[in-house]
């Protein structure tokens, strides 16, 4: 549950990560072999047997992943050997009517919006969660006060609950896109065949897509979107933002944890947040697992938007590098999300040293430390969370 | 109207650019101390009549932006300078009442958003009318056949309205978030005074930051995003899938005007695509554009994602890092989206090269190229337009 | 050999992948402690015994990989489990001895430089392979007459062969930082302790640093480097520069390779750039791929760039932000360097079809096809060749 | 000198900028036309006169960068108009001897490199001159006690003199590439003609290539690196490893001055560093600006990475993807050099507030404030500068 290897547990923390496994990239891909027979079973383009006999060895453990892998190089598409073992699997009787009218695109585009439908779930989730700690967080130190800082500089006096408030808004509207998104129509099924016309269905061809895309649970786009990608740059700018927004957070706590400021700490543990070389040392790592994940992201962003240019009814290049690039961000957001909940969870806040620290600044400016003006500070938390009692969080 | 200088024409073409000039910022600055001054007589904070002074003057053109900018460089932040300026302005009797309560960034963010309000209304007046004219492009060529390319190899059949419908598609979803900024609440107003608490407000200051994004016919957003950037990423990332999606379209044209290819030919006109060494030549101009823009889009949206990361309540770097990138993400997409218009309302269609380039390909597998089947790709655009109908456009 | 899973042997080809595995990581960590306790025992700071049985236990097959990185999260450092266990083995009497004065970064990045040492070694080799055969390519069709194409349009004559010598130049002049990487100084050893004052050496620290240095074959940066991270950037430049010239190579090909265009052609064989669905076509597999991974390194690299900035004695997120990152970077340039070998080793030339296209271009603009004018190419072509002689590539 | 308009004096600091400028760009593409008549009229190709007549017109200020742009637009190259408006002044009897045997793009970007030759060198003096600075500031703390931290927590002693020094290194490794620029044969010319072959000169193409390159004070390249470009990659890339650095540089400043810490202070002046909301503040305005600053680059570099792969003999949009990409790198990071001399000339070290501060660190962990260990701190100080006072710094 926490990602294998060297760096897993840091980087692929959290369920999100093995819905984009390969197995699970696997899985998806039969599903879309599974959900087109029966859906051309449905409008009698092959037989229901077939249909049966196809949809029983659409699994993945059936599959040698690694000799897919080897023969995929090959064509640079997955689909062409799964398809021939799949075939192979089925027999000669129905063989023939495995991949009925599709290309390769169509079933890793839809296996793809499989894999995101599947790995945003937890992901989606965990924001839920997040979102609730920080609104409980928001609202039992709504009057907590500490001093405010701009550019990195003590400003004037505010409230702990309002940074935190502002944390659990920015969480919200993050987590919008990513909680409707198997609602929202994003997730998208895919079927048009080579070349977008649905040729091999004759005049059922949007039927046929349209019961394709309802077995999947996914969307029907009306028209194929082989190159048209709004989509991975939907799903890619979601997991951005997401991922920019706790960053922010994980500075915050990063900066308050300084011990020359010493506001908050994170949860500790048996030798959690331990240094190889100073035993005294309590790190904030939850944070800086947040912080690593957060430099990654923009960068891998910047690769779906830039990919969007493909050529004609299929890319030579640009469509192969969203693959990975989509598992990537799901995979290091989804584990952010993780770090996040725990952060928060187990963040310990220090009001008598946020107090000691208001006092010190109030002091430094001539001020009276008896006069402190939190000003609508509370009001506001008390505000935004009166409006934001809904489970789903809203735009 | 299409941008000065050596490059401006080509990079700052159209209107969003000159919406996201100097003076337009600076008129922005000035609507949001306006606004504010307003809203606080309205509450009662200060005088109607220093409110009516202050208000006289905010106009951009009685400011020396250069003189603002200098200063604006002492403080990394034009509105102390400009502050200073608008004092003297109003004199001795009001102006002490310039500025109230707020705080740097609360001008410079709402003005970000004024920017943005205005140079977006061009971009979603020039994003309709394209998808218009790919509207109608897909409608005239919904039965003219031509040759599907993947992996840019000749596949098999498709018709051109087909790929006009599959553009279609990809600008309204594009389109979707520009056209709506207005309204969605994306656009808000700031003002949250130094810190967010709205403390100079008393317990007025709920109301005033509701008056005043009411004036300024910008969203409240309920609490301060000083340092909760994702509004800029919203806008960001809406800009960078426009930008994706016309430069797939600017893809596509550029490689059917391939001479040996020859299927669509870009407008010409006196000097219109002409070469300085090579007089024979029509280049893709407009193509060519979008594609250049296409490029740096990327890059500017992973900087504004990189830049969510905002320390406290004010950033020190990363705030300030989005405004020249804002301005420039409007200027470059509202010139793709205008050299996007350009081209299609120009495309030469030749459908006659497109038979025969289809004839080639369905011989070369020894087809009969009598016998064409483009499946259902004129019913795919008949119900793409029919549903489609409306002025905007639907997710 | 060729990476492993569902896209390993496209994006993983080659044996660069297997050089930034867990495995060679930790083996490469396992070097670094084995080096210190070398270098410590050689300067008397530690038992020549205890260094002995530390090396001993250096062997990355005895460690639980999985356990490292389950515990490594509690750290956000691998080195805290792995000394841990390597303390274990090597027992109670020298276990004190182990990770002597040093602290996590020394050893992470110590193994960083390794890994990409021992990664970058075969991406040379390949390299300069295909140096070698892009000038063989250029030599052979120094004279071979095609139409030149600027803006994607037809323009004037060259030839094929300079064309490939632009290829070889580009590949020459990007070879250069990766074939000298190893004796340029870039890869430096990595030796300061927790704040980069080596105080637990007394006053031998500048020795033993140096020692530590020459063990591993590495150079001695004179300073601890721990948050100037400019050997990271340079790693992820040079690797970003190979991407990037073997992306416009892999672009010509496909342009070329098009069916109306069929200049160039890449190799065939068994099911190689085979369709799942079209049995005709033969896609430009080699080209796709290196496309794909041409589209994926620039985020990466901005990402490298962007981590440079690194809070005081270590980074708290930005550091940790390369690890994944440097190790894609190489995995993937690497399998794109193979690739490159593989499109070049087997391109197919059609100079019928060249010259055919050349006479097209010609009769189009009223030209004389028995008077092509290539002007100096073959010369350019002979004196760039003439010059490049050596087997390492010049600046 | 600093910039002009609202943000100049932020972003477009120093000397850089205005070598950048439209101005600066036109001048330098007269100066290739002027250099090609030169070199044209050297090798008999054009006459004397006409070399005369044509360099007297190569004076920017002679023309309407305005017209010249949008006349620009219609071709997507100045180079169009400005060779129309050069010929025209040339008059009847030379103007056909304008432009000789070349192309738009050797003119742009032959003066691309000559916009950063002329930019390159005020950067190269400054960067010079920071490393001077900082030699100066390591030296005189080189026993200066201060706490290091790690993970942004409180970890080991160190001394600033050692921070310094990891500045000063990491500043002298960036600097060399801009540094030698100009001699690294980086810089190059640009002379291929139409389509790289030279073919408007006969038997003289390389003669009159080596003779222009020459005039100009570029580098000959052998070939024509129309779509080789791994030259602007390279000016992107050692453009960013100084933004990173600095980034560096600027991070630990203003983590040090938060108030809480106190241990540096940037210079002060009359309004420097102040709020417009906060009388009392002085905000660290020139680590703000480089923070800024770098936060935008490595999205800039990645688009120059990212446009690498360019069709055929000229790119369609690549290319010029480029022009705008390298000025704005240019300008920030020469606004970033200037705004780090600043930093670091007027920087106020407060050394008591360093040994507070390390007290306090000592005694929370137990230790003895009497008995500070900073290692080998001075040591390294002192190899570091002795190895590095010649004037150039080295790799």
């Amino acid at each position: 549950l926490t990602g294998s290897g060297l760096f897993g547990p840091i980087f692929a923390r959290g369920q999100a990560a093995e819905q984009v496994s390969d197995e699970a990239w696997l899985q998806a891909m039969l599903d879309a072999e599974s959900a087109l027979a029966q859906a051309c079973a449905d409008h009698e383009l092959i037989p229901k047997a077939a249909a049966k006999a196809i949809s029983a060895k659409c699994k993945a453990r059936l599959y040698d992943i690694d000799a897919i892998g080897i023969a995929a190089a090959q064509t640079i598409s997955p689909v062409v050997p799964l398809v021939a073992q799949l075939r192979d699997k089925v027999g000669k009787t129905h063989g023939e009517h495995v991949h009925f009218g599709t290309t390769s695109q169509d079933i890793v585009d839809t296996a793809a919006m499989l894999v995101a439908k599947r790995a945003l779930a937890p992901v989606a989730d965990d924001l839920l969660a997040l979102r609730a700690a920080l609104g409980e967080l928001a609202d039992e130190h709504r009057m907590t006060p500490m001093i405010g800082r701009t550019l990195m500089q003590q400003a004037l006096p505010t409230t702990f609950g309002l940074k935190a408030a502002s944390w659990f808004s920015a969480v919200s509207d993050a987590a919008y896109e990513i909680v409707i998104a198997d609602e929202s129509g994003l997730l998208a099924a895919q079927l048009g065949g080579p070349v977008g016309t649905l040729s091999a269905f004759g005049d059922k061809g949007l039927a046929v897509a349209e019961t394709y895309a309802e077995k999947l649970g996914l969307a029907d786009p009306y028209i194929a979107w082989h190159t048209a990608r709004n989509r991975s740059a939907d799903i890619a700018s979601a997991l951005g933002i997401v991922s920019g927004v706790l960053s922010k957070i994980a500075l915050d706590v990063i900066l308050m944890a300084q011990n020359e400021i010493g506001e908050v700490r994170e949860a500790g543990g048996p030798r959690r947040g331990a240094s190889s070389a100073m035993a005294h040392k309590r790190n904030p790592v939850g944070a800086v697992a947040i912080t690593a994940i957060g430099k990654r992201v923009p960068g891998l962003v910047a690769t779906v938007f830039g990919a969007m240019a493909q050529e004609h009814e299929r890319a030579a290049g640009a469509w192969q590098a969203e693959w990975e690039t989509i598992s990537e961000l799901i995979r290091l957001v989804g584990a952010q999300v993780v770090w996040a909940r725990e952060l928060i969870d187990g963040l310990e806040v220090d009001s008598g040293r946020m107090a000691m620290n208001l006092e010190g600044a109030v002091l430094a400016i001539g001020g009276d430390p008896k006069e402190i003006d939190v000003g609508s500070a509370p009001a506001i938390v008390d505000r935004l969370l009166a409006e934001s009692l809904s489970e789903t969080p809203q735009h």
